[in-house]
């Protein structure tokens, strides 16, 4: 299976997913590039690193939000990959790509869906939101993207224990640990093997 | 520690609370009272046999929802408990009760709040929404009764696997089994020891 993996940040759900790969967790599957919209993100570093063609695409690039879309859509047209994956992708994926690309982008969220997600919830703001709600119980969840925010169907979800004292940057640290890292590269695993 | 058990239904979790004294894990509490606003419910018989009061105060036997309303108040007023506890009681506690028993009144609900809660998630409508929106993980919460429907302080949470063929009756069973049995004695007990 090839796939491309759409990155803003850090990328550790990419290293996540390299490491997958290299452990033979994810069986058959090969990153054929990762995208950024952020030339500096450290997630460009990691592909370089581990021998994958990183480019990026950024709407500050671009004379028009639409003109972004296009040459987005164009690259995946491009690469052809057999699945997407937004691993902590900031940007709103252009509706053309996701009626081109149905049932073939998942994107991972750092919350048990549909608690805390939606426009609005993302990044830290996710665990600002189940922190000030006093939830005891978040986790996070792979899902397909569909034209909603966060609304489409669920492939995998895992519980994480809030625990007294948390802030949101622990809260963040623990469910990637616990949660994310684990079921992003199971989600594409099962993918790869047909089994979703 | 004085409580009182609300109940519309079978009774369950009244049962679990129960067993609970019995047992020991809940420690030093006593329930002094089980009130339904069904005469048929079960839970009134399980209070029987256990010898515990069981009183029925229904809407249908008052003129009007303010004279329940009251008549339910002076109750509790007179029965004078540490705690009420909803054990699936599916009447809205009268505003003047929750303004008086403020942190007195706990609820068990049976999802992961945020998710499917609120007004129209009840019973088994619970158990349908978080099947038709395709979640892996669902679970049971324990939280403060507030002026709101669901929005009170959360004290516990725990999670519950969502399988494959899951109907909502299934689902219900096995959220009650490995949550609510759990998380609202455990919750009852933490409030008798003054750790909450």
């Amino acid at each position: 299976m090839r796939i491309v993996v759409l990155v803003s940040g850090g990328g550790t759900n990419l290293q996540a997913i390299i490491d997958g790969i290299n452990n033979n967790t994810i069986r058959d599957t090969e990153i054929v590039e990762v995208v950024s919209n952020n030339a500096n993100a450290y997630a460009l570093t990691r592909a370089k690193e581990n021998g994958i063609n990183g480019k990026c695409i950024s709407p500050k690039d671009f004379a028009s939000r639409e003109d972004f879309n296009r040459a987005l859509v164009a690259e995946m047209d491009n690469l052809n990959p057999d699945l997407i994956v937004l691993a902590g992708y900031l940007v709103n994926i252009p509706s053309e790509m996701v009626k081109k690309y149905t049932n073939k982008i998942i994107n991972i969220h750092p919350s048990l869906i549909p608690s805390f997600c939606g426009k609005g919830y993302y990044g830290l703001k996710v665990h600002e939101g189940a922190l000030k709600r006093g939830v005891k119980i978040t986790g996070a969840t792979v899902h397909f993207v569909d034209e909603g925010t966060d609304t489409g169907p669920i492939i995998l979800q895992k519980a994480v224990e809030v625990k007294e004292g948390d802030t949101p940057e622990i809260l963040q640290k623990r469910v990637m640990e616990e949660a994310e890292w684990v079921i992003l590269p199971k989600a594409i695993d099962m993918i790869a093997k047909g089994e979703i």
